[in-house]
């Protein structure tokens, strides 16, 4: 299950030097993880209010930079979960520039609620599995009974 | 040499779980790592004018989340230089949330021109000496001849 | 009451032309808005909560940009609110760099929650008449009253 | 020439209001004026190069919001330049949410480029015929042209 978005570069999202701003992308990894959810029929929004859950917030990232881009560039992400543990899973994202590996970023997210015993913390949750399974080959094998539903 | 800089988190740095938007934490770093060198005599505009560089790019960063904040937060950012190689050079960030340890970020940034070959092209270049003896002890126990430049 | 913000225009402010990205002064006037209900006495997390209500959204903004600022470059953004009504207020922010007015921006916000009808909908609700009388000559003669209440 | 972009809105695009932060919307349209270039055939990398100017940055800009949006909607911009005048132009922005208009932005825009008596300067410059006539009626009768080049 790989989700490849198209992203073109905008002026805004570039600095100075007329490259892109590094934490800009981390807003498009940002919404390409939200677009591999997207992809399984968990779009943001919906996912939150179906699962009760807060958001998918960060817990660790790391990014390599290879080449930069710049404004009128056209770039592709390819991104995908590698590992779902208990209550968090791992994301990577390629970023592909003329097809070339740009940049590339590992996510770590939790599956995060708000504190039961205390609503202005914040705290992990497990990932529900029919979540995960939506994910899986299996998931994607079943077009048919989301088809019906609609 | 550290640099203390404290950030006022606003509500515009916050996304709809009301905590700081990831993205939102690297542009804080990147204006600690510009106030580091502001702090030596270097602000940015001067050292991209003194140095003939195009500014000072990421090629490799991560990031560990431990805490959320959320605005209307004030929080207090460490960073230092933890090593200088050749033509790049390591930060470190940690973010303080009252008194707790709340966000760390490692960043490794090269010291960048346009290349002499490809006007279209970045090249890292060495680190002058000049810039890392600011950083040294030595560089902060010579105020006396600074002055005397003014 | 006027509130004088100091901002340090970062690096990732600014775009290829390597001055401010016009969005960013937005969002400079938006902290310089919760600037001022911080200045009353009204931190905006703590305000929201007060209050009942989700924010203090926009329904109309312009601004002018008489001249442009860059990174490294310091300005100095004075705001006030202009007008109130029952439940929007209009807040005239004016942005000086090296003394000169660089942008001037008129917000007119509404004071707004939830809707009670509609959970998913935003309303307008009147500005509280205590919240008004912050802002007035009469509220900050008061500074025994609020002294006494801490 | 209207130029139609469909934008999806982005968790980081909103804040703790659950709704758009204001000044995404001003990114928004400055990538949709960025289209209304590209459309005619002028990506701004290609166009800043040509035309050796350094952009076409706001002297004014004013917004309505008539409706909040939120992360996960999918809007679509509708643009078009409303008048060119010497060196200067303005441009009118309509985004549709489900169809209703939900923010309307005009932008007034200069043709800029360093100075020739001081570098450290912007000023404008006539906008060239060529530019204005690609978005002319006559500029989108020669198709055959623009096709045979292809």
């Amino acid at each position: 299950m790989t989700n490849r978005k198209t992203i073109h570069i905008e002026w805004g999202d570039c600095d100075p030097a007329q490259i892109v701003y590094f934490p800009r992308y981390f807003a498009y990894f940002d919404a390409c993880t939200a677009g591999l959810f997207k992809k399984v029929g968990l779009p943001k929004r919906q996912m939150l209010k179906t699962y009760g859950i807060i958001g998918i917030p960060l817990v660790d990232v790391r990014a390599s930079f290879m080449a930069p881009s710049r404004f009128s560039d056209t770039v592709v992400v390819e991104s995908e979960i590698t590992e779902w543990r208990r209550s968090s899973f791992s994301v990577r994202h390629r970023l592909f520039n003329k097809g070339a590996l740009a940049v590339e970023c590992f996510e770590i997210r939790v599956w995060a609620a708000v504190s039961e015993r205390d609503p202005e913390q914040i705290e992990s949750k497990p990932v529900p599995r029919e979540v995960i399974e939506k994910f899986s080959v299996r998931g994607l094998a079943r077009p048919k009974s989301r088809r019906a539903k609609q």
